[in-house]
Order: C-alpha cells, then sequence, then structure tokens
C-alpha cells in the first residue's frame, strides 16, 4: 500500500476506535512509524485528512441510497439495511461524534444534511412502492413520521450502542437493522410481520 | 445571584448555545466580566463546573422519571414526554455532543446509564399499564422494541434537529413529542390515534 493511502486507511481506524477529537496527527504518524514530516508531505493538516475520508463516505453513501426500481421484500430490506449500517459503521466516527464534528468542520454540514435528504427520499420511496402495492397500510402522515424515525434510527443508533454500553457491541448492526423494521412492522400484514421475527430470530 | 450561581448559569447558556468542546473557562470568565482569578475562586476548572451541573441535570431527571401510579391517557402522556424533552432541552449540551463528552469526561458514563435504564423502566412500566388496561396492544417482544426506540428517540431528538437543520428550531420538543407519540400510535384503538393526530394539530 501506498504511503498515502495507508495515512487514510490508519487515521480511519484510529477515528473509529479513539474518536475523532482524540486524534492528532502526530499520533496518526507515530501509530505509522513514519515522521511528521513524511506525514505533512502527503496531508497538510488533519482537514485534509478528513476531506479525503468524507468523499470517500460521501460516494460510499450515494451508491447505496440508489434505491433499486424493483419491489423490495422483507429479506431484501433487512439485507438494504443492513448494508447502509454496515457503511455508517465503516465511518462510525463521524456519527458518533456528529454534532461536534459538525461544528468544528463546517464545510461538512450542507454535504452530510444533502445525504440525509437522500435518505429521506430513498425511505419515502421505498415507503410509498410498497404501499401502492398494497403491502404497506399507511397515511401519507404516517409515512412521513416513518420516514423521520427511520432517518433518526439509522443515524444514531451506533451512538446509541455506544454510550449505553461503553462501546458498539458485536450485534450492534443486526440490532440496528430489527429496530428500524421494528417501526414499520405494524403497519405491515400479519405474513410480513411474522417474516420479520425470523429474521431476528435467524440473526439475532 | 451569588457569583456561583451566576457562573453556573452562564456556563449552562453557553454550553448549550455554542457546545462544551468550544467554551473555555476563560470565554466563560469573560462573558461574565469576572477576573479569570475570581471564576477559579469558585471552581478549580472547567470539570468542576461541569460536574456540578451534571448534579443538577441528574436531580432534574430523576425527579421527572417517577411515573405517576394511576393510568395516563393521551393527553397526559403528551404533558409527561414534553416535560422530559423540557428538561433534555435545559441540558442540551450534553445530549448534542454525548459520545464527546462521555469520552472526554468519562466519570459521567456510568451516571448517564444509569439515567437511560431508569428512563427504559420509567417507559416499560407506563406501556405494561396501557397494556393491562387493554388500552395498548402489544406483544412483549413488540413492548421492548417500542422501549428502544422511545429511548433513542429522546436521547438523540435534538441532536438530529440540529444536525439537519443547523440549529434547534422552536418547535423542536413538540416534534419530539409527536415522533415519540407517533411509535406508540399503531398500537393504539383508532379513537386514541385520533387524540393523538388532535394534538398533533392542536400543537404543531
Amino acid at each position: 500500500m501506498k504511503t498515502r493511502d495507508r495515512i487514510l486507511h490508519t487515521s480511519l481506524r484510529l477515528f473509529n476506535e479513539m474518536g475523532e477529537p482524540s486524534v492528532t496527527t502526530l499520533f496518526i504518524a507515530d501509530e505509522l512509524d513514519i515522521s511528521p514530516g513524511n506525514l505533512y508531505y502527503h496531508f497538510k493538516s488533519k482537514t485534509d485528512i478528513l476531506e479525503e475520508l468524507f468523499q470517500q463516505f460521501e460516494e460510499c453513501m450515494y451508491s447505496i441510497l440508489i434505491v433499486p426500481e424493483s419491489e423490495m421484500d422483507i429479506e431484501d430490506l433487512w439485507f438494504y439495511l443492513h448494508l447502509i449500517f454496515e457503511n455508517i459503521a465503516k465511518f462510525q466516527f463521524l456519527y458518533k461524534d456528529l454534532v461536534t464534528i459538525m461544528a468544528k468542520y463546517p464545510q461538512f454540514e450542507k454535504r452530510f444534511q444533502k445525504i440525509l435528504n437522500t435518505k429521506r427520499k430513498a425511505s419515502i420511496s421505498v415507503l410509498e412502492n410498497a404501499r401502492k402495492n398494497e403491502r404497506l397500510h399507511a397515511s401519507t402522515d404516517e409515512i412521513e413520521a416513518l420516514t423521520e424515525q427511520i432517518i433518526l434510527t439509522t443515524t444514531f443508533w451506533l451512538s446509541y450502542s455506544s454510550v449505553r454500553e461503553g462501546q458498539v457491541a458485536d450485534d450492534a448492526l443486526a440490532r440496528g437493522v430489527y429496530q428500524v423494521m421494528s417501526v414499520v412492522a405494524p403497519f405491515l400484514e400479519p405474513e410480513r410481520r411474522a417474516m420479520i421475527n425470523g429474521l431476528k430470530d435467524a440473526y439475532l
């Protein structure tokens, strides 16, 4: 791996493990066993490293948030949500210190809001589709409240897990998926609610 | 007001407005127009100020989280939740930078977890009561998932609002209450769901 990529890779790991506020460029250089000058040759500051990682995060999220045209059934949805949670976990440092990071690096704020909006559109599109196909029974108000709940849960589930248990547990992602599904469940037919419980028993 | 109380009062306001990580004791002294030495006479460090504010927060939360013995109807629940959100808003700096603050001041972590547990017990008690009185139709699994969703939503609603809109909007508390109620609504009789919509129309 090239030095530049090693810096990005190690920075991401350290940010995720220790929280972005606790990691300095000096610490990153030390962990990589390179001189601060060498790190500085590739990245002028921690902000430059964050900028590059944030771009990677954006690319990952936008590539996932393209909702498949075809109808998704419960199992597809479970795996789709799991994929979203995996990407959030990959960049969990952003989510765990979200308000702090947005205040410290205001250049990311609008871009993060845009991702939230894309998530919102994806969620509404999936729910409206399910309603059209009579798999979901919910009013427009209910779909709106559901969407808020889905965005809130995907955004803060890892923070919640880490505060509640002092760390992100191994099954945190699957639990997050189940939690999102449990919000939608009451609006589905009994048959599909049973599928959710089956997936819960299989993965939790 | 005594200097000591003025320091606490102003610190709380500044933490809430600017975020705890951006506020120094020097800034607090400056805002109060007192010398750093005078502030230091009352509080040896920012941590001492935070300790006192955290105690106030704990007292507020524990006094609210005693669930009334009597059955609460939809309107009581709405106001009870509003009271909880008001207290969270009063100490919003804790919630907005939650993961950051818990990492920086580990002495608060277990105490915050204890509050989350007390919230969990309060929520389960209210939901189980409603089930006993046949006002709520939910399985034990559903009550558990509902409780997680209620704790997650009360804990992170203000962070979510502030990230989504760049600030905590005026109607954020009422929106938070509605959001919690909307998660419980599908498990209620149509009559009570209509009451929630009535309260939404009145307060949002």
